[in-house]
């Protein structure tokens, strides 16, 4: 009989683990080694903001399986066969004698130890910016089950009335609701100029950041902390011209990936500072696999190798270095960027690029942003939400969209990315066969209604302006647009449009009214959700007027 | 200046309005005509099961805009310059002189109109079968807003305790839960073996019978009516061997391509009895375009020409009309027959093909039940669903899926009839890159974990037996297997299984224990949700045992 084939897996909370399973699935005879510096394995790193705001009730669930097991060494052991070693330190990768040392972390003890393949699934460690201060007690990375359980601990205490989180990006932006959940005060502070930078652009950050501060977060962009001060114990956060006091600080300032060991051992690292490899997720040694939050990923839209840490990335990542390392031949087909984020009562979503990556990439790109709604408006319980959608002017291809709202953006991001996954252009994204009834969705979904705005943006039959720039018209031009709220009367009385020179004249009577238009002055189309602002932009167009365009998204946009 | 386009338009439901107006948007100064035979315009037809159970409190919120507008001949006028007559019939077609015969069905008066445009939008009637008292006072076939006014005004005013649905396909389990919400109990009587005969498969239809039957919605399968009595209103539905005591009856039958002009005209007329048209949604006539429920579509599955009249197709189709008769040229890409109800605490939906229909095409499928849970199991407020995925065994392409459940399926069939629609395979379906965090979903989402769970059928790695082949063998095979349960042991004792020597282990115990274990009989896996089974199973064949299976789908198909 032949030597069983010996695998060892570095990093035991997501890839890892997925792959040492895979590959048991695969070889029943296989020796598998998985290996891990922490005490704890396979647990779901992303459940920690809601174990902190109180919907995980127990810290021990998010090591459970589905079915109620505690995903210990044991449980390893017993049902996978995996010979799983916590509090090891995995260090001296000698390639040419195909052998890593394992050191016991408790005992100090070593072990030389052979491999067949060998799995790096080492993981990610956030960025610890160099704040004075930032080492003092109360200031939290959330990066594993014990930042968590503190951080829980002392909310339960009652010592936490107010905390600052620096950084305003998925995970900042995802703890906020853990805070509040508990009545915590909640400031973000963030260096650039919007939240959610490198997710969203510009105009709907500014919506996001709106909506988060109307339920009472507070956020200062713009502005690095310069320091944490306090007497052993956290209590003020010094940004320029500002101390905040506060209880507790989180950094969230994005993480890195773990390479140490890839480095030490001479593999090929990429541009992005995450290891190399290949569509098999092969190193650049082809014993040594690499996946999860350690590699770099090849972005089917730009064409870009990006680092791009996901929990969903690294659980792929580990079925197919499972099925590579037990002999099969799959490739990773690689990614389009998906993300998703609840903060409150807004739930924020992107897939591909924004406008703004695109346009960094050189790409001409046409964008529009719609207002929808959950399901169709006769059915109760409606939710809204906008979609911004990039496409390239030339050839149609829809190359990204941002989701943001109470409504079900999860379903809309999860289709779009689908589609951008096959190389969609919006025709056909406006075309797919979509289910519907009433309960659901539209006979034409709102996603469908967003590539085909977008559509009308490329065919020029739909002239739309930003909030932004009607805003600054309004400020600087000497001739500033007429604002035509097309609104019926009693919805405008209800939520006026307070800025600019506005005229009333619900759609219904618009034809019958359009001599109380001037026509020497632009005029833009105001309307809630956008529906009556394009269909009067059309009749007045149609009418001879010139110079009419529509406020991009609609009047939330404005406010 | 040319003489102004004019388009005329047959049928103001769904199609018609949409091309109408979308005509109206590309062209200012084209005579666009909507006619339709009854008195309201572009009214959600779909809506009407909601007006009749309550969700929607008026019934004019079927008519309206998003915005609050009655869609009457006014608003055709006022806001889009559209001349549309209702109570109007259209005859006598001259397809040479371009020209139609409008007939005002209140007046009597005729006008020979003529059309540089003709659109044929004139939908599909329900099927009355010719049961013996199907015209008696109280037999509904749910068709317009007449209908349901008056069912909703006899149960209002109390009459109605009890119906009788004749039809257990879309619309007759749709309107299941019209009834429930207002206390009337109600029998379906279907003729065939299944419910949604043509929309699921009988294993998922048993599931979704036995889930609505709990709730209390009797079913008769497998029996026509034979006759429906009463002395004027009807009193009783007669199937073989019963009476059932009834106040109403609705017909959900089936509806037919209403194609009466075009037939009369020469239009070429499908296989399927609806009108053909090219991918333009032309008929065999360039002139004359049709769209809609009267209309038979490319299926892109299959490759066959169906006839599946939904209101999203009907959408899609007018928009696409709109552009054609207005110079452009935009191809309809086809459909992948993607539906979905909701039917109490059960959602029902479908994409692409099912097992039986690829089967009956000749087509070598591989398929596989997966349970699933809307997002993970430690984050509150959970809802489960089945995926029944079929596949190409050749080459592993992803054909149809089936969904069923209270969870969150619309999203997931969206998903997957996107993939569907660009041909996906199973490895690429497992493989997008979809939106994940613990409100929203799994690293890996359910739909990839079907997939997956296809393509482990596909290369053998797992066997699944079907829980009707389990009863069969429990109750005719004289060496019938034994079921091995390997939930933990209050789970197994809280809701046990009923039927067949069961042995209860537990996964986490079964290595341990293996040796409990016959050798010469055969073993079916059985947990909740298939994970253990899977796992277990490859557990006892790497232990050198053979003939080990799980049940498809889990326990829950199997009660």
């Amino acid at each position: 009989m032949d030597k069983p084939n010996r695998i060892i897996i570095i990093g035991g909370v997501a890839c890892g683990p997925k792959a040492a399973a895979r590959a048991r699935r695969r070889d029943p005879n296989a020796e598998i080694i998985l290996v891990d510096r922490g005490e704890y394995l396979s647990y779901a790193g992303c459940g920690l903001p809601y174990y902190v705001g109180g919907s995980v009730a127990e810290i021990e669930n998010l090591q459970k399986t589905s079915f109620n097991l505690i995903r210990d060494a044991d449980y390893f052991k017993n049902v996978k066969n995996i010979d799983a070693r916590i509090r090891t330190n995995a260090e001296q990768l000698d390639r040419e004698a195909k052998s890593i040392v394992l050191r016991n972390l408790d005992t100090g003890e070593t072990e030389q130890v052979q491999y067949d393949k060998l799995v790096l699934a080492t993981g990610s460690s956030s960025v610890v910016p160099p704040i004075s201060g930032i080492d003092k007690n109360g200031v939290f990375v959330l990066q594993n089950m014990h930042d968590a359980l503190e951080i829980r601990k002392r909310i339960d205490a009652g010592e936490v009335d107010h905390v600052v989180v620096i950084g305003a990006g998925l995970i900042g932006i995802e703890i906020v609701e853990s805070f509040f959940n508990h009545a915590v005060d909640v400031v973000v502070v963030e260096k650039e100029k919007q939240i959610l930078p490198s997710i969203l652009d510009a105009e709907i950050a500014q919506y996001v950041q709106k909506e988060l501060s109307r339920d009472g977060v507070e956020f200062v962009t713009d502005q690095t902390v310069l320091a944490i001060e306090g007497k052993g114990k956290v209590e003020k956060v010094i940004v320029k011209g500002r101390e905040i006091a506060t209880d507790m600080v989180i950094v969230s300032a994005g993480v890195r990936p773990n390479t140490k060991l890839a480095r030490q051992a001479g593999l090929d690292i990429g541009k992005t500072g995450a290891i190399w490899v290949n569509e098999y997720l092969q190193t650049s040694d082809p014993d040594i696999y690499a996946g999860g939050d350690c590699v770099e990923c090849q972005d089917l839209v730009s064409g870009d190798k990006i680092f791009t840490p996901m929990g969903t990335i690294a659980n792929r990542h580990g079925r197919i270095i499972g099925n590579n390392v037990t002999g099969d031949n799959e490739a990773f087909p690689g990614i389009v960027g998906t993300v998703i984020v609840k903060a409150l009562n807004v739930n924020i979503a992107k897939t591909g690029l924004t406008e703004d990556s695109a346009r960094k990439k050189g790409m001409d790109v046409e964008t529009s942003i719609t207002p929808c709604q959950n399901h169709v408006h006769f059915y109760p319980g409606n939710k809204f939400f906008l979609i911004k959608m990039t496409a390239d002017r030339e050839s149609g291809r829809f190359l990204g969209a941002q989701l943001v709202g109470p409504g079900d953006i999860d379903k809309r991001v999860d289709v779009l990315a689908t589609a951008i996954q096959f190389g969609a252009t919006l025709q056909q994204t406006a075309n797919l066969d979509l289910c519907y009834s009433p309960p659901f969705s539209h006979a034409l979904d709102g996603l469908a209604h967003a590539a085909n705005n977008t559509r009308n943006r490329i065919d020029k039959s739909a002239a739309a302006i930003s909030a932004q720039q009607i805003l600054e018209c309004i400020e600087k031009s000497e001739n500033p647009p007429i604002l035509l709220d097309l609104r019926e009367e009693k919805e405008a009385e209800n939520n006026p449009i307070t800025i600019g020179n506005v005229i009333n004249i619900p759609l219904s009577e618009l034809r019958k009214r359009i001599n109380e238009l001037p026509r020497d002055i632009d005029i833009v189309c105001c309307c809630t959700q956008g529906v009556r602002s394009y269909e009067a932009m059309l009749l007045l167009k149609g009418e001879g007027l010139d110079n009419i365009s529509f406020i991009d998204g609609g009047l939330k946009m404005l406010y």
